[in-house]
């Protein structure tokens, strides 16, 4: 089998810094920590950190390999529009489906949208969403009473929900909706002292947007497993949300099961016992680099081909697009070789399943082709 | 090293179908979801369809790969009868351990028997037992007290027993064995208001069935990891088990921990720590097909070879017989020649070993030549 | 890639028996069972048999994989003295960090210097210390106070400490320090009625000595994940720490994950996120034998390559050392070969993250050069 030239569907990504990082700020972004380095060691000595070093630099005229050094002072020298240019440029990704909830220097979606040369989609973030109405409601009531219709307005234009609730709590939530007065009396306990900008963690609040999301009927998408230091990985296993998924069963909503890693197996049950669950590989094989087939290869394991879901969940630096797309495409390439070559596939299966994890699953999930 | 053709012992197994399925009732049989597939997906685009298609037509004189509407076209037409005795002619199982305690069209034992050619078991499931019990009991105080009897006089012909615990509570259960005052004032709420054919989810009557069972001293089979939307994953994981484990350990009972996916190496870990313990590798091979080698690995870390046990968990279809055992062959075979190969292995120990977890290990457990 | 002959620090092992094993007992320093085999059933069956089995003979001048009864003649011959000498002495080790808590017949450690003729440094053991400190105290008040004395003490000698709160408790800790008047009415309940060389299993206590032995800014090594049947594994996943590890961080203090099977991939994201947080790859490979390259692959998705620390955790058997360091060799050998010739990492990058790995992480975390 040669390797298929798939067209890609990013089912979930950030947008990319306007401005040239600095080496600190090009680290930082390669890990999930949020400190520097400890001593003696470096946030680029990580499969991740390889990855970049084997990928971006043919992209910019060097050589895969050469020292971080060299390929920051070419980065500059070219600048950030030249780079996100060329490096998004290099993906194959034809739709992207941007999570539009976090800050800090990044371009905005036309922006973005300029940049990448593909369709850009919104996802919207609830977390954010209610953050901003809490700045700006005039009551805890008002507050309340209108998140669901926020949700709902928003559901007007983006395809499809976000939810951090695994950072701000846990999944271990109540899988319940709460009622109207559990929500008025948490809009009022957030409020009463929160600071302008002051983060949403209430479980009843998130309880409230998730299941306001649900009832828009589209595609929820719930961050599972690893992440950076303000969750508990333990309290992100997608098993967690079992009871919640079954409750919002007969909504008709969607449930996407972000990243997951190390819990990929418990996600592709999930999406095998359920028939709303989709499970997405995305993050996982970034960050596991020269490992990221037998990552994917567990994915392959339960979840039903036309349950699986390609993202990159990069953010800030494009070099994520490029690792994200080149690590998918090859581990995906890799087992789909193996197994048509001991004959336990048809070839003509394998180029399906390539097609459907690479974006036809997301082109009909969320409607892309609408 | 060659292939060894080894006689096997499916220690774990379900009767077949009378009749010929529908094409929904055989896509329904492959997968443990309870609905029909999402739109636009299918339960045949799983590892575990593409397994049946690659060893299944064959058998029926079809090409490996073939489009499913052909392969069912080619069973209807030999009929039922027919494709059972060719399928499960061709495995080399020579003794099934066959769990009594599912309804649904199946052939009878002596039916089965008389389908496959081999030597029949029988493993008496403890909730059904209970369920008929109570579905004839004069009284809660009757059916209590008429509990341990009934399971005793099972132990008169039953190889083992088999507990659903996880699927009807989960393995989170106090592990104590519950008082006689207990279990009567258990058994009169459960009564009280039971339908006929009510299934038994009462955790002190389960707990009762699970020590009720240990004292007659037969291998004890139950439930781990992952099944249908009935269970809680999460509440499955046989390290939930342990303390039950070692409470139990001077009854002199076996416990079999059945399945496991995806805790493999948990249930690995329990059968190395504990004489009394013994894992199973069926269901998790025949649902992730060409992973199968790769998760049969995870069970051969820290499990004693002496404790391995194969099975297929197969039920309805013949089909899951096949698939089990090509499997569990083609994946024990690769790993043995891979590590002999490198001088890991010597060439004796791995047919030793290949020996013991596709049979030997079940016939001593069970006592099968005796 | 030729294969490196690395000189390796063996961050965390134990001594080894100063006389002849019997036979039970060399199987039994070779499993965590605290049982005999279940009937028809050895504890040489296993991964870390079959792999003691290949390594060791030829060392005694024997064939790999020759039956053991010949290996333990041959063994008998040389005397328990020179088989210290031979085996230890084929390892590479330079450096050993020994856990001097264990008895039973080991060697001391200038009787394990001498044998194995590197350089000896010593972990304590803090269950351990305060057992001792408990065998002699005056009162439950001069304990209490004197605890955090005593490992201040023993900061002066060692180059760090080892926790066993894992078998005691679990790690399911309250993560926060006691105050003093906790520790003394701890102190009071423990000593009350305790049989002298009583174990420490109160949690106030081992709290108090974690964060005793956190503020002397020595690494602190925790066990995590399986071992004997003393311990509930699933009690043991290194991410019931994650408080903990947050709570101590401001101490400066390093915490150092050990063994961790089956969570290898949760340590890894531990030690990922958190600068303070390194992983141990040792007991998981000796007892996982030819899967150690798989299981060591785990440990290297997420796992920063400036953290990961080898060891043997070797105890009794000199069998265990020798183990221990083939498969780390062979296992990070072979991942790098794999990956080099693929291009995913550079040649250089590999030889050098084989260096940290092998021992040039442990000496700058422990100060070994100073």
């Amino acid at each position: 089998m040669t390797p298929p030239r798939l067209s890609l569907v990013d089912q979930h990504c950030h947008s990319v810094l306007r401005d040239d990082p600095t080496a600190d700020s090009f680290a930082a972004h390669l890990t999930e920590s949020d400190a520097p380095p400890a001593p003696g060691t470096s946030h680029l000595d990580t499969q991740l950190g390889f990855a970049v070093r084997r990928w971006c630099p043919p992209l910019l005229g060097l050589e895969p390999h050469c020292p971080p050094g060299h390929y920051l002072d070419r980065r500059r020298e070219l600048g950030a529009d030249e780079v996100n240019r060329r490096l998004l440029g290099s993906t194959g990704i034809t739709d992207y489906l941007l999570d539009t909830g976090l800050d800090g220097g990044l371009l905005d979606l036309p922006g973005f949208a300029a940049a990448c040369g593909g369709a850009v989609h919104e996802i919207v973030r609830l977390e954010r969403l209610a953050e901003h109405a809490a700045d700006t409601a005039g009551s805890a009531e008002a507050l309340a009473d209108g998140l669901a219709g926020a949700v709902r307005e928003a559901a007007r234009t983006a395809v499809g929900f976000k939810s951090i609730a695994a950072y701000r709590h846990g999944l271990d939530l109540d899988p319940a909706a709460p009622s109207r007065a559990e929500v008025r009396a948490a809009a009022g306990r957030w409020l009463d002292g929160r600071p302008p900008g002051g983060r949403l963690t209430d479980p009843v609040l998130l309880r409230h947007l998730l299941w306001s999301a649900a009832e828009t009927g589209l595609p929820l998408q719930l961050h599972t497993g690893f992440g950076d230091p303000d969750l508990r990985l333990h309290r992100c296993d997608p098993l967690l949300l079992t009871d919640f998924i079954r409750a919002v069963r007969p909504t008709g909503c969607s449930v996407v099961l972000l990243h997951g890693y190390p819990y990929l197996r418990s996600a592709g049950y999930l999406a095998h016992a359920y028939p709303h669950v989709y499970a997405d590989i995305g993050l996982s094989l970034s960050y596991t680099g020269a490992r990221a087939g037998a990552v994917l290869a567990e994915a392959l394991e339960l979840t039903p081909f036309g349950k699986l879901l390609f993202s990159t969940d990069a953010h800030g630096l494009p070099e994520l697009f490029v690792v994200g797309t080149e690590l998918f495409r090859r581990g995906l390439t890799g087992l789909l070789a193996e197994w048509t070559a001991e004959g336990a596939w048809s070839a003509a299966d394998a180029e399906r399943v390539a097609a459907m994890a690479g974006g036809g699953n997301a082109r009909r999930l969320y409607g892309l082709d609408g």
